[in-house]
């Protein structure tokens, strides 16, 4: 079977995809650029979006819904947004069709022309301040914060299936507070909530940043991040929250009267993660057996084949699965029971080896008459027998166990995969050998990290939230550097 | 403070309008036709969805995505959809903005065209059917129960919020079978989830009937609904489940081998309800102090509002509320503490009951001493003391009785305000008069309807599904009739 997939070190690019496809997470689609999201692939979707919007309520968020549309003159506002935003967009010119004169199709209908052309929103920074105007009058009105689940849309020219695709969904935090330090705590609360998602839902540790001026997001004032490691030592940025300063309230004029009664623009942040997490989480457990998922996140946790004979061994080995599936759905484990016939169990294997299913279990007549099961975890492709008494207790443990794994196999990755560099030649070096993350002197200039990019491929991912302070030379161009920054490839 | 706002008599359209802003649930944006969902409108939204959810995954669907665009030619394959769906659509027909000459803005670049046009989807029945031909070959890959969460896209002349907008958010099941008894018996199957939610969830009773031709949706064979009547005796239909038989698997190419390896086309359901619903709960229960709304659906089913004088009084009465909204909380039932002290309890009974909270709960520093506690029931403006130890039990009844009462309430609405008409005269009379249901005889022709609706803007809202039959003459053309179809003006 593993003959039909590549392999990471054979095409660690084709070994992506065949997952995404075989393992059915998603598709192409008919439209260039967009991507179908298969029921597997969306189910896990669903699991993020439970555990992120659980934190977003538990941190005082609400969700509410703004329009796809967005009036092309609203992009013109923010001088910087519009540079990032307003270029790669999709356009929406007419709002209706007609029959073509041939008789054969149908045609846009010129007379339906818009006469303020609207673009789907590539984010929603720019409606929801025009909104936030009217909501806001005094200091009573604030803060607001306000979640919205959705799709966006950004016109890419290389798409790759979750990791960059031309419509996406994700999740956009826009936050309008009284003080500029109430804004930049909640844009770091928010960074929190993403990092303590990664780690302990994804399994993925990350590093916690700001960016470079470069790699800020197209309106604001600092951007804060988490960068993931790849198994083939690219970087991924899982998640951005932005402290976006009162940019945006200057550019759609919201205002409030403070306590003090005196007319103040308001402070603003927001924040994001998307369906490309998905592709994260793939790229960082997967092995060359397919996928490989962290319980938290897996649609299904425990997949029981049943193997059997005769009609009458099906009998009795699938009632003995439905009761063992019972009890672990009594402790809430997600279980699904594969009594299709149509299919063989050694297929069964095969399939589920590939989707990922962090525990399989094998039940056949003999196991019945001796109480017992065959467990096998996906992520150390481990198998033992056990007494079905002890099952429960064992698979509970279990998910912990192979969560936390995962976790620290990465972890471990990420440490092996993380050097530091010293001089240009040595930066060089590594990147080419072996990839993963730098830590660099840099002279904090666009210029530079410009240059560098250039050469290398390799850009500044972030200057780390910590306080190791060393005093150095830029790897570049030897200019003083006050501390190491975080270099790499990235997806 | 009623003074404020329309009542129903004075001026219905503006009452359901004063209540949708006032309540904070939904505004116009910037966007023509397109509204904003504000967190409190949001938050029924979200019940719904969860519950709708739950019912679709308890009945074997899972969920997935397609995407936003649809490629113009899709639409020209099925001929009644075209007709249906083509017309009045957002059109995407360029990919990129470029900064003006002027430099004083940005313009569409007229060299980022679009070989053929993106529609956004008013509904996705043509690139899910593009889909599925690739995902089925044999019948071992039937049956497909899919749905999908989506925002969809209908270019409306005429808006209104929630109930008519040119952006809105839905769920759009499609499913695929191998017999046609199959997919008949799964659209019957969603009409009856529908008709269960209206009924359980959403405290309104519902006509389940099938369409006629005129009203079927377009490339269905037969449109199974649920309509439902509003305060102000017009219909409102809530959900509608579409047997497609053939058509999209035909326009689509999409065949199976069957068990016998006969080559066939797939059989198709499609079934769907939106936002709308939030308009059609809002219409259904409330009353000239503004929303009323069921236990089930209600973002907040109690609200607790602390009576002090002194900081004191404050701190007693808000740490006996917190304790009291613990012991709600550790029954389930989603409890606001509003102890802001920048607004007095009038102006916050005010705001609760215009927000429709089922339950409102008033403690003083007397009550605290005394042990006590005043209850006011949204729905009866009913008030009464109770003893705090009793509180608990109460409530949780209480949301019962309350979810109880506003079905009942409708439902005699309902049957007040469903007559019979023999005579064309009495017709028109009981439309003028009256409005609501009427139930007349029709002779089942497209032509007499489409002059009844021109005569009266009374459509057939439903062949009902019940065994009435019942020989007669069609009210408007004297031919003969087999039953009593339902009539109404609608929204």
């Amino acid at each position: 079977m593993a003959k039909e997939f590549s392999t990471r070190e054979e095409n660690y690019s084709k070994w992506y995809n065949d997952i995404v496809q075989r393992a059915g997470l998603a598709e192409n689609s008919a439209v260039r650029g967009c991507m179908v999201i298969k029921p597997y692939g969306y189910a896990i979707w669903e699991k993020m979006q439970a555990a992120l919007d659980k934190m977003f309520k538990d941190t005082g968020h609400s969700n509410a819904y703004f329009p796809l549309f967005i009036p092309k003159s609203f992009f013109s506002r923010e001088a910087d947004h519009v540079e990032g935003f307003a270029k790669e967009c999709a356009v929406v010119t007419h709002y209706r069709l007609k029959n073509s004169a041939d008789g054969k199709g149908i045609e846009v209908d010129s007379d339906a022309k818009l006469e303020e052309e609207l673009i789907i929103r590539p984010t929603s920074e720019t409606i929801i301040w025009d909104t936030y105007r009217q909501w806001v009058q005094s200091y009573r009105d604030l803060p607001i914060l306000i979640n919205q689940w959705a799709n966006v849309v950004r016109w890419e020219m290389r798409t790759r299936m979750f990791l960059r695709t031309t419509e996406f969904l994700w999740q956009e935090g826009h936050t309008a507070h009284a003080t500029e330090q109430e804004a930049l705590e909640e844009t770091q609360r928010m960074l929190e909530v993403y990092a303590h998602f990664a780690e302990n839902f994804m399994a993925i540790p990350v590093l916690k940043g700001v960016k470079s001026e470069n790699e800020r997001f197209a309106g604001a004032v600092e951007t804060y991040c988490i960068e993931a490691l790849m198994q083939d030592g690219k970087a991924l940025q899982a998640g951005t929250s932005h402290f976006l300063g009162q940019n945006f309230a200057k550019a759609f004029d919201v205002k409030f009267a403070s306590k003090e009664g005196k007319l103040e623009y308001v402070w603003a942040s927001s924040w994001g993660v998307s369906t490309r997490l998905v592709g994260a989480l793939i790229m960082a457990h997967s092995d060359d057996k397919g996928l490989v998922l962290p319980p938290k996140l897996a649609p299904i946790q425990v997949v029981i084949v049943p193997i059997y004979k005769s009609a009458e061994q099906y009998e009795l080995v699938c009632q003995k699965a439905a009761e063992i599936k019972e009890m672990l759905e009594n402790k809430n484990i997600r279980v699904k029971l594969d009594d299709r016939d149509t299919y063989k169990p050694g297929w069964k294997f095969n399939e589920y080896e590939f989707k990922g299913v962090p525990v399989r279990l094998a039940i056949g007549p003999r196991d019945v008459e001796n109480g017992t099961i065959e467990l096998a975890r996906r992520d150390t492709l481990e198998k033992e027998i056990l007494p079905i008494t002890r099952l429960v207790e064992v698979i509970e443990q279990l998910m912990e166990t192979i969560q936390r794994a995962l976790f620290d196999k990465a972890l471990a990755f990420r440490e092996t995969n993380t050097r530091k560099a010293d001089t240009w030649k040595e930066f060089k070096q590594i990147l080419d050998d072996k990839g993963g993350f730098i830590l660099a002197h840099w002279d904090g200039t666009g210029e530079t990290e410009q240059k560098i990019k250039e050469e290398t491929k390799a850009t500044v991912r972030c200057i780390p939230i910590d306080d190791n302070m060393e005093e150095g030379v830029c790897v570049y161009s030897g200019k003083p550097s006050g501390r190491r920054v975080v270099f790499a490839r990235a997806y």
